[in-house]
């Protein structure tokens, strides 16, 4: 059925049967009674094949975290020295949100399953530590020489792979519906406003709503012993600011 | 040598004997080398001795760490419903530090034994993810019908975790040399500052060095329609404040 107009695959199709087939044969019998070579008879090639593309069968359950490491790893070292730090780990984690919208079907399966198997969530334990660590080694660099440099870039790492969690397996646990981006972008800038170098939003406002608008009140400030021309001067043109 | 004035010991010998029987081995051999039946022979019980105390080889690796998490389990729930809930996650932290910090030289030796066993590292990694969810479920119980509560939750709990465990592994790889208490304390003040509902610590001063002090400067609020005189009365009384 290829036509040789058609744009070559993103990836290898081999790859995918297997995916394919493995998740067939976890939904139908369970993860721990298939085998690898059940897994290679339904997608019809060699157990050699199997090995070449996942060093085991956790990793079938995982196929794309590898390639999204590497891409998290190139997009951090990528990153200008005179970008905000925290706002560059919160895009990088972004990427991994974007690997699960892609395929939400496939998404919610598999959280599924590793709900229900221990060893396939031991396995999403190391994965989720080493994006934390690949987070947290971009921190590290960026804090180098300031107090505590490792301490915040370890306690930041955590807080944004944690946020980043809440919002997706909130996402999963509802079948995949709703905005998992905007969730993720919500998790993510309570993070960035708390530990940003420069503020990710306004501060609240310090007048709550039974006091005067910001626009009716003038605030001064001037030395104690400033003399009272001085005050007077400055208030008249504060009242004429902005009316 | 048993006397019968002596206190009873806090834990079964014959547990502590498979401990020490196994790292000996452990230290001597290899983790992957030695095996549950080469622990048993040394310690001189039978193998069923063995598994009536440890699931598995693994697990006599981290033989603390159930009743650890018991403990802390029960501090957070004993706790009163006015305290603020960041230093209570905090102090529960400080559960896990203690136990490591009760026997230094076990806890060096398993660090270094951790660091070169692949599987200790897994098993490590879900014990620390045992210790965050019971931080993080207590939080979200305190922080329940709060926007974001659980938000709030699974981010402070990894921040405690990850704070904790930078001071706990810096102290391990200095050979348990150092004050580990300190250190700990150190890092939990900082996430504290960051996230208690109260203020661990003063926030920094809003007037850097080169400013007038902060009470050589008066502050005045007026509203925008107020009468001049007004403002000058209000000025002449901050003047005459604590001078």
């Amino acid at each position: 059925m290829s036509t040789s107009s058609a744009a070559p695959p993103a990836k290898p199709p081999m790859r995918d049967a297997l995916v394919a087939a493995a998740f067939q044969l976890f939904l139908e019998r369970g993860y721990e009674q298939t085998t690898v070579d059940d897994i290679v008879a339904l997608a019809e090639v060699g157990r050699r094949s199997f090995f070449r593309y996942f060093p085991s069968k956790e990793d079938v359950v995982f196929p794309d975290h590898e390639s999204c490491l590497a891409d998290m790893t190139a997009f951090l070292a990528a990153g200008e020295s005179d970008e905000e730090p925290v706002r560059r780990v919160c895009d990088a984690a972004r990427l991994v949100l974007r690997m699960y919208a892609e395929n939400p079907a496939f998404s919610v399966q598999r959280y599924r399953l590793t709900r229900r198997v221990p060893g396939l969530r031991a396995y999403e334990l190391s994965v989720v530590w080493r994006y934390e660590r690949a987070l947290a080694a971009y921190l590290r660099g960026r804090f180098a020489g300031r107090p505590d440099g490792t301490l915040r870039a370890d306690v930041i790492a955590a807080a944004v792979v944690a946020a980043h969690n809440n919002a997706l397996r909130s996402w999963l646990r509802s079948d995949g519906k709703g905005d998992a981006e905007a969730a993720v972008d919500h998790a993510l800038a309570c993070v960035q406003s708390a530990f940003a170098d420069a503020p990710a939003r306004p501060a609240p406002s310090p007048f709550p709503p039974e006091s005067p608008r910001p626009d009716d009140v003038v605030v001064l400030v001037a030395r104690r012993d400033a003399p009272l021309w001085q005050v007077v001067r400055q208030f008249e043109a504060a009242q004429g600011e902005s009316r």
